[in-house]
């Protein structure tokens, strides 16, 4: 049994030596001055059945572990400029490669380098991405300011959707959960307007949770206005996760020059972090869904 | 069973775009031009019972974990600027929490950030690590030129000693392999001199074998020349790895600026890339130890 969970983890991780561009540990990415440039750098890691299932196909886990972590860049507003992997050698290497040649071609991202190991267990995959700002200073979760106004692009629980699909065999369509699309364009034209931003993966309402957090505020949050891919199950939608759309504030008198919609409004910090639809939220427990192991 | 062993999966991968700092997927690191500065980046993974005993000290871990990646960036004369983290949570983090704010210091480097994950099987464990370039061109494993003569740096068979002592709980010291020294000055001090650098972590003789080929030379290696750590079992201490050596080339009229030995001669590409005293090494099967799990 692990003697720390993820929350003591990171927090015993904040007794190092912290780099000023790792803010905290508290966002999507790290931030740095490189030369005359700014650079940032993520890294995801996804563990079979934790992350992806193991009957999934391997080209589908291929692409999701690279569009996740250009997901990141994106909500920094940053270009890709390559990747790391760190890969274990397991069941259907080919398909893993042929989906790596086509999320790395969709995205126009060239593979830098990384690190092949064996394995005999739960394959575990890793991929670390590298991104030019295009804009500073970079996006972070913490800029949200009182009266700013909430937006998320896109609908969110088509991943859960998919992913239900997948996992019952029922033939819906489920390339949502397989294949997410990172928001790249949207996080660029968005990080010289926006007050906050980073990408909803664990969970809309987790992640407006933390959004308010970081930036010291409350958010209140009307789930109707929330365009969602279930009616019938808005609240599932609302914390499933793996949707990777950007969640973003901006002053009340900008307007979001992409498709977006507005879901709520920055107040000042009261007792809890999230209202949503006017009920407080003081413990993000159960907000976000975690799909442990199917 | 994996379909592609671990040089079918890297051969795939060259179909995949390459970035040109990706030098081929055969370098230690991958090397890119960044705001008018040169990065390094390098990203090694540990599996359990592969590349640690499930019984070693988490601290000793965390601390092999990033001072393998801080050699990557010493063979390539750079400077660290940060790293990041894969983490499986697991038994003991509050000593490998301990161990990596040891090496973080040591070394001098910051955490910039990564991810944690849950996992129930073995634990697997990566690093990122980011630096600067002191020194361009950056040292190739490409470089060595006919005439050239080979050096390494240190005694080899320290780590495989200290992995015996460990395994056997014999009580002699084992600090070579459970905290392997990145040369991280001595790689700075080397870079504008040398015409190949790597560093020593699957053997001496397989590396040798690798920077043979990468250069397009034949290596004439005399085994009686090389520092090792038990005379007796020479062989053994030339293949065992871990110990985290640079070798490296340095033109004939060159002398190595730091301690180093003279181990041999670069000669021309011949029907095999190693010449062991004299005997020619066709076939790497063989030359490094390939520690599985114990």
């Amino acid at each position: 049994m692990p003697n720390l969970n993820e929350a003591e983890f990171i927090a015993a991780l904040r007794s190092l030596p912290l780099h000023p561009g790792s803010r905290g540990l508290m966002d999507d990415a790290a931030v740095l001055e490189f030369g005359g440039e700014t650079l940032v750098l993520t890294h995801d890691t996804m563990v079979e059945g934790m992350h992806f299932l193991p009957s999934q196909d391997m080209a589908d886990v291929a692409w999701k572990l690279v569009a996740t972590n250009l997901s990141d860049l994106a909500a920094k507003g940053a270009q890709p400029v390559g990747i790391l992997l760190s890969h274990m050698l397991g069941e259907d290497d080919d398909r893993f490669v042929s989906g790596l040649a086509e999320v790395c071609q969709h995205y126009n991202v060239p593979l830098l380098g990384g690190d092949t190991v064996s394995g005999d267990g739960t394959r575990v995959l890793g991929c670390t991405a590298i991104g030019r700002a295009t804009h500073v200073p970079v996006p972070a979760r913490s800029g949200a300011q009182i009266g700013d106004h909430l937006y998320v692009t896109g609908r969110l629980g088509e991943a859960m959707l998919g992913f239900e699909a997948l996992r019952d065999g029922t033939g819906a369509d489920s390339t949502a959960y397989r294949r997410p699309l990172a928001r790249m364009a949207e996080g660029e034209t968005l990080a010289p307007l926006v007050t906050a931003m980073m990408d909803v993966s664990d969970g809309l309402l987790l992640d407006a949770f933390r959004m308010a957090d970081a930036s010291e505020t409350s958010f209140a949050i009307d789930t109707a206005a929330i365009p969602v891919a279930d009616d019938a199950r808005r609240m599932d939608c609302l914390t499933w996760g793996d949707d990777y759309e950007l969640l973003f504030t901006l002053p009340a008198d900008a307007h979001p020059p992409i498709p977006a919609t507005r879901i709520g409004s920055v107040e000042p910090k009261g007792f809890a972090s999230l209202f949503v639809d006017g009920e407080p939220v003081t413990n993000p427990q159960g907000l976000g869904y975690r799909h442990e192991a199917p």
